[in-house]
């Protein structure tokens, strides 16, 4: 695994996508189409354990194929010549029903969704457990206030566990995606040269609901060799995903900035150091993130823009799929999982998030002034009233309660106690615990359906 | 309407995104806004009366709107400050309750909603047509043979049925996610300056129960000022199927060139000809669907990119929406009304299509040969067999069937009359029917679902 | 113009690229074309002048263009068209030589070079003005300390000037690339048919030559129908100047945001203000370029996609182009504008900015004293000691000089009096001076060369 | 390397992107920091010959290096702190200079800028072979009449050597566009750890100067940690000339097609074969550079949306450059590479595209005899009488030429002699030689040049 790998990905994403897995599932392919086509009476029973037998990764000689991929444009075509030579030493009957009325995109295909089936199980569960620890996370910080933040400038206050909970609410339309995704997905590729499972006579479809089952995958009404919308839709709803994801990092990054210390990354030693620093604390999970959420809309453009594939197979297009998805997938399952790093033992400081909400010596209170004042006075009466003091404070450099009560436009409506009231953070959060509620009643039914 | 407006979408869906539709939508907020609010007793019953009164767009200043949205950064801020001066000549007292308890983005937020559920509607009308003209062509093709081509060579015969229902099956499952996106994104934006409804106090959800209520979308769990993923999905979902619009147009591109003549889009006096080239007869619609499928994956990939936003409200991504996801719509509607009305009366000449397939003398029945003699020979030898047979055949300018009747191998395998009728590209089409049902079977029950 | 227009783009860019700009520049085409013709004597004098006499868009009808080049095409057939019916009406003999030899895409590749000439013309004078106002403002900060951000967290001091001279230094960069692409995508397009001028026979190249002249384009080695390397790169080097454009306005709103405060957008009655918070002053040019640094790139994707063009015209790729790089020249210049009207007039806040080096307690010098006692000490040793001082100020939230000075290892190193003297911010920035310097020579030799 | 390395890249670009390679040019900016310093008197002689004698990637463990990093959050981290503990075993004195004054980035982008040398000079030197191979091939075939398609159809007679000739040109552009990004980004990164050389006093500019000097870079004006157009135009300039790859593969491909028949990629044992259809021979070449047309925009995309980096260092933009920019230059240089091999023996069937040339019965020669007969009956006239000639002649299947003879309009204009002469491709292909000429003569020169 390359240097970079652990910072773009997990060692259990990248086993998946290893180049002996890409061919080990390939091989599996061939394996169960054997087994298939020996159920169904196309070839010897004898000649599918012969072939099995050989469909193990480790038996096959990586250079000649690597070599041999480069020339003939894919890595299926010297794949099952060398398993067809392997087959022959020990059974040479059986060597001319290895690969029997396969084309070599449907062992390429079928192997890649098989190696997603891996994947996308991984990610998922890493999905739910990040939904769990925002869920906790939210729950905890039900009643902590802190700045709501608009255009990157405070503006009212609301309540952490509501952000998270508007994290936590993303996230679980994300998990309801890649199930559907998944069911989309999760199927076999089986068509032969082009799509008709011609060198299998009639016995076509039979052999194809035994391979899909055999496999577990489902089957789909056609062979789809260059119908790519499946596969792509994967990059899609990762996409979608690492959008939410990159999101969040850019929230802890901006509340981890020196002059706001709300939150902080998990520090261990050695972690988010500098070589020459000794001070710094970097948020390196937010970074690996936020690079995700860079690459991955532009990586699921590619396979959007890759669908436009010639007739019966592709030119050009097929190709760009075999490194950009897996890439993808790598890239969203490894920003997921820094997320569950960052989140589960995320630092919280509600003292600070407290203090920053009076750094402007009460104008975040505006608002909650300017609508009080407005039942009395009219919301564009009130709003300019607010504004002009906000305007008187901000130069005075005094508190905007007591440029307020100076105002006897503002004294005659509302009484000095009351005013003060209202430069209390939690009175002017709305409904915010409801909406968290709302959230986590959500959240609950789904994982009732899931368990199913 | 610009110049090129009628190339890139159509009428009715750039109705829906005028600058005035845009504008009528957002005072559609408002009015409904004021509904809910005296529903609920927050603001009075005759003040929702005088506000809705004046929720037409015809009755604002658009060059007044759009200077002010140059200075506050968006159109609401504009907006409301005119409808709250219209308001006001008539009935002061209601003027203080225009967008009470709302923010800017609320309204605009809620505004594109219901641009996207008109133009979905639209779009989801055009996606059911042209479902129904693929199955159309694909049951009256299901007998006409054609070759497949896969890596822009030929490879075997097919036929053109299964071909066009490839195209069906993939168009059929945006139909599925089409409508499992219009489930996520037909939902209510409403949370206040920052997403809690603070201003309305304990009534916030009961108002936007009743706002959804009026306006007839779905209540989300919480507002999603800066959580993006529902509109981006939009853009996925429309990308998954510009890049089968592409795919579709690429292939009835490559088979109506001068040398294939396969199929035609529909002529008409003017239709794509050329300033200088009285003979030319272009692909216009084709040309039309590939540039959106050049365009969209990029656009949807802006969506992607910009769900990264900041805090309660993002800086940049918000704003990067507001012009592409429009685009985005416009570009698809428009791609998937070109494909309509070229499959709506596509020429097809099926005996060009069957004079192709012999364009090769016979070397597309190889396979077909390859597989007949693997029986005997074994799959490897019989492929290296009829390797050399279709060498010799092209070195010789012969028939591949005139090569292989002389070859003993062969004739000892097969007898001459089953070499012959090996050559009939109807008797090497695998399950292709079998697959034809398949698809409309999928097709069917999911209108079915549709009706309930 | 739109109502979002303001926003995305200036007045002057939007006029350039109005349809009734694109089509006068079409017409002036093909007037040019006309009289260089009847100056190589290929149609008559008189001719020219009866063509040239109705090469003005506004004698055109939009209406019937519109729906014409939805049939053709493209907008150039039914704009020839119009031309020779009102050619025809006064000079029926004229009327066969509008557009001679030329083919559609002549007239709309070269009319799109003379809007981008105009286009860049425009933003040229803005990127030299933007490049004056950071000179300027480096210039006058060239002794403000303010605090070095990296990973988004405090590092060490630098000096604002520096930061802005690193945004001028990348600004030289684009003003440079842009003449050079400049250089490039300024030249004619004329090939007729299909790039060959075969209907002017052998005198082709002499007319080329002439209209080339007539509209002080250059003239390129061969016509360039299918080879769009040109156009694409205007996207790309706007690409590259909206990334730095971007870049700074990152900066910028990071640094207004409200506990940071270093740096104020202009502000103005009604700019940036919030329709419910009356103390708001959201950064509303850095909003803007943000959105177009995330446009941007992806539309310079679809431009470089679009490249592969099949043949003598593409079919996609080119009508790919047509809305694309228009809209990315007015999202970049209108970004570019945006930032001229941030800069021209910044608040800049440098006490703020002195007392935020104060924030983490001399944490900010942290390298400045491990690299004072890397002298005696050791890189290693000395970064160590400092990293345990730092993490012992952090926990005891005492200042790092404090906690210093009780260190043996340090006093024995350095006398307190030294070490009072490197919690100087203007002690510790290094070269600063001399690469603000630099940047300034580099600028100046290269606005001389543009004198020239 | 990986199972699909020798698909999209050479192994020679492979080389330089390895990881050893990749730690052996941030080694080599150590060990040169070492000697500059050495010479300036910033650090002992004797260190900077320690330092160096340790600088070598095969000394250093790999694993701890990569878990390192997932730490630190780059790769720098770990190495410097691995180099140091090197030298500290034989020169415990000289470890404490290594790294000295330097920041992880100044390793990491100038290692970086060492790799993108070696790359771009293979790739140069690449870009020049493919330019000499179609300056022959267009030489070759300066007499070889051919189709000109448009809108994939026929459209005119042209001459395949002009049609090589316009590849030729668009390449000689980015060569050019190669030199000018090569001078930019071939530059040295050196600021410390926020860009002012703080730690090394009023030495640094002479530090760095020397340091460029040791490496052979140029010295920028100021350090450039996160202003990234350098590296994001090295990004755009190789996606400019993989767009033209892309558009000669497309050609290629199309001309390759069964039906077509005019160009074939070189052929070989094993190439472009397929699993199950022994007469196929796909153009593998064309795909790989087809699909790394697919990939390289949006790959580019990525490095100008990554531009936006905060402060004196990024987070999450820098970290996404980190695996895109070599993926990059990897594929441009693969499918440059693949297009060298496909040009350097393309087999050109002449006679086949002369016949190909006859596909129509005369209609390509439409706009030759519209042109002919404009003379006499004006452009509109004229086009329209062939026009109508051509339908007449598609419906009766006759040829063009057939028709005409029988029209008295026409015969009454021209003679049957020179009718017939009309329908000579050579005849009709306007100032095509002198095209190619050019071309050829915009080349030399520039070749010259580099001679200097």
């Amino acid at each position: 695994m390359g240097l970079l790998s652990p910072l773009f990905g997990t060692p259990e994403i990248q086993e998946v996508f290893l180049d002996s897995s890409r061919l080990q599932r390939m091989l599996d392919f061939e394996s169960a189409l054997a087994r298939a086509e020996a159920r169904t009476g196309v070839i010897p029973k004898s000649a599918a354990a012969s072939i099995a037998a050989k469909c193990k990764a480790s038996l096959l000689n990586f250079e000649a194929l690597s070599s041999g991929a480069a020339l003939a444009g894919n890595v299926a075509i010297p794949m099952v010549k060398q398993l067809t030579a392997l087959v022959e030493k020990d059974d040479p009957e059986a060597a001319r029903f290895v690969h029997w009325g396969a084309t070599s995109q449907d062992a390429i295909d079928t192997g890649l969704v098989l190696q997603l089936r891996d994947a996308l199980a991984l990610l998922g569960s890493d999905l739910s457990r990040v939904c769990e620890l925002l869920a906790i996370l939210a729950e905890r910080h039900r009643g902590t206030p802190v700045v709501a933040r608009t255009w990157m400038q405070h503006a009212v206050p609301t309540i952490f566990g509501l952000k998270v909970a508007g994290w936590l609410d993303a996230m679980l339309r994300h998990r309801e995606r890649l199930r559907e995704t998944q069911a989309r997905v999760l199927v076999l590729q089986f068509g032969g040269a082009a799509g008709t499972l011609a060198s299998l006579g009639h016995k076509g479809l039979a052999v194809a609901e035994k391979l899909a089952e055999e496999l577990g995958l489902g089957l789909p009404a056609v062979p789809w060799h260059s119908h790519r919308d499946r596969f792509a839709e994967v990059a899609t709803t990762l996409g979608l995903m690492v959008g939410t994801l990159g999101k969040i990092a850019r929230d802890l990054s901006l509340q981890m900035q020196t002059e706001v210390g709300e939150v902080f990354e998990p520090s261990a030693p050695g972690r988010g150091g500098s070589s020459t620093m000794p001070h710094k604390r970097n948020p390196v999970s937010s970074a690996i993130v936020l690079a995700a959420a860079e690459r991955v809309p532009a990586l699921a453009s590619i396979m959007l823009g890759s669908m436009v594939q010639e007739h019966e197979r592709g030119l050009g297009g097929w190709q760009a799929e075999w490194e950009t998805l897996p890439e993808i997938v790598r890239l969203s399952a490894g920003a997921l999982h820094k997320m569950v790093e960052a989140i589960s033992s995320l630092g919280v400081d509600s003292e600070r998030m407290r203090r920053n909400l009076d750094d402007t010596q009460g104008l975040i209170f505006a608002e909650a002034v300017s609508t009080a004042l407005a039942k009395s006075l009219g919301r564009t009466a009130a709003y300019e009233l607010v504004e002009k003091a906000s305007r008187k404070a901000i130069a005075q450099k005094r508190h905007l309660r007591d440029v307020l009560v100076e105002d006897s436009q503002v004294t005659s409506s509302i009484s000095a106690q009351k005013i003060a009231a209202l430069f209390d953070p939690l009175g002017y959060v709305g409904v915010a615990p409801e909406f968290i509620d709302r959230v986590m009643t959500t959240g609950r039914p789904r994982k009732a359906k899931k368990g199913k």
